[in-house]
């Protein structure tokens, strides 16, 4: 049998509605009652049933999770600090999967403000920027920049993409290839612009593709690449996973790494490490990112005031075996 | 403003509860009455309260993921499959890392219980087994085997070892090491058992080292085993990222693969494909075995009859550049 709420309020000798007055922690309790009301909730080993108190507060100690995949390597990381931060403030995450899709993002805001979850944090959105203030519920922004009114948490993409390019430079490559994430993904066109920045302002010889985040793109695009550009002896490619594919092109190219040609990578994740050679990358904070994208969104469940909402966290260069 | 179910009654002209007979399909109701109550519902655009259901009916269209670890690279294809298909069905999926520790575990059970999450997948169980009936909510362990009373999804794991070390002797390896996962977790003993069958049926020279699931420990116990073993010249590692630790290590040692060693790994992961040379692989039907094991959860909360409780899934031999 349950312990209910009644169950509590009859062993106290207290009303029902000063139980729930305790368990609130709202309006004027006497220290007798309270001590009571404590004392039998201990006693009878009562539990407070959260999805009642979801219906009473409209909030249930949920956040949602909204991602492009998870299968993306970039992404458990993330996911696994969120989830750790939640833990640790007694949420519980929902993970949601959007393929980038429109339909399947709104499904999930829908889905989600049904349970009374208590806010989102987007990796993700695809919807005008101006839908997101509709739902009315606190909101993060991930490694995107969705808008001013949302508190964002994201990399110092382009400075990290001109160390890259510098570091490429400091190792005599003459004619350097960039691997190009997804056009219009803010992150990707910042290290797109970090790239061209420092290869204009050093006067090297350069060229770029455009890729997606996905390794057999990047094989395709490298091979091409090398067709048309033979002289290549270095890339930066947008992401590891990007970096990865050019790895097979070079191999299947009979190009040695770093001999013939050096690589370097973006995200720092943990495949880098798994390549062989290891994989010269720009280290972004991910876990950092993640744990402190989740605290701005219980902030905001929780009321306190959120002092800056643009937070940029620093990458470095990992040099590793590929340059 | 948001619309109430009594404004729903309002509008159809009949009682609130006669709305939640229609709502619940639960006892008569006259089809005249029926039609009203449903034409109200969408001329109002009214959304019955999903939290209020919970409560109502115990249920959350909510199903609970526990696994040790997302950024283990075995579980992100698992974690989309089960998510995939809840989503079809109209669930959320929340997800917890355990790290397999029991008290995070109980933790979970008991915070999820709150929520009426409808059922839960374990990849990861250590508890002990009968601990998992007192929670009296549907379950199906998912690559583990916990209890008789648990439907259960896994791959053949003995086969597929046993199809590994078949290869690594096929392609003229004469000293065969394996580097075991986890001792006690089921599917890692498995396919211990399946590369000593082989080996002690074959005849060949074999060693065995115990690892876990992860690179480093991986790596350094494969130097220890050529410090000892200078004569290995295949490696059957119990997964993937164990195989990925073996390649550095060889990498390390001046070690050709596959002309001098060659490599089977465990999983069939994206990481395989990423290695350079690519991992030749025992392939899991990672993504099927996760939409079974959601597919048995939903029959089970639906209650569905099921007929079968044990599930093993054919794993397959994919050969790539490491043998």
């Amino acid at each position: 049998m349950m312990t209910t709420i009644k169950d509590v309020a009859n062993y106290a000798n207290v009303s029902v509605a000063t139980v729930s007055r305790v368990l609130n922690n709202k309006g004027y309790i006497s220290k007798t009652a309270e001590e009571a009301v404590l004392k039998a909730i201990k006693e009878l080993d009562y539990r407070p049933n959260s999805v009642a108190r979801s219906l009473y507060h409209k909030t249930s100690n949920m956040i949602g999770l909204l991602m492009p995949d998870i299968t993306n390597p970039f992404f458990p990381e993330l996911a696994r600090a969120v989830e750790d931060v939640a833990m640790s403030y007694g949420y519980t995450v929902v993970f949601c999967n959007t393929d980038e899709e429109m339909e399947k993002e709104k499904t999930y805001f829908e889905a989600l403000k049904q349970k009374y979850v208590d806010g989102m944090i987007l990796t993700t959105s695809n919807m005008d920027s101006t839908k997101y203030d509709e739902f009315d519920i606190p909101l993060v922004a991930l490694d995107r920049i969705i808008s001013e009114r949302i508190p964002t948490v994201v990399s110092e993409n382009k400075k990290g993409a001109m160390e890259a390019t510098q570091h490429l430079i400091e190792r005599d490559c003459k004619y350097i290839a960039h691997l190009r994430g997804p056009v219009g993904v803010r992150p990707a066109d910042d290290r797109y612009n970090g790239f061209i920045e420092i290869a204009e302002k050093e006067g090297i010889g350069y060229v770029t593709a455009d890729t997606q985040f996905s390794i057999e793109l990047a094989e395709e695009k490298t091979l091409e690449l090398f067709q048309s550009h033979p002289e290549i002896d270095g890339i930066f490619a947008s992401s590891d996973v990007t970096a990865a594919g050019a790895m097979h092109a070079l191999f299947k190219l009979n190009k040695q790494v770093p001999q013939d040609v050096k690589i370097v990578g973006f995200d720092g994740i943990p495949l880098g490490t798994m390549l062989v050679p290891s994989l010269t990358t720009i280290q972004q904070s991910i876990y950092k990112m993640g744990e402190k994208a989740t605290q701005l969104l219980i902030d905001q469940i929780e009321q306190k005031a959120i002092d800056t909402y643009y937070h940029e966290f620093p990458t470095s260069l990992v040099v590793r075996h590929t340059t």
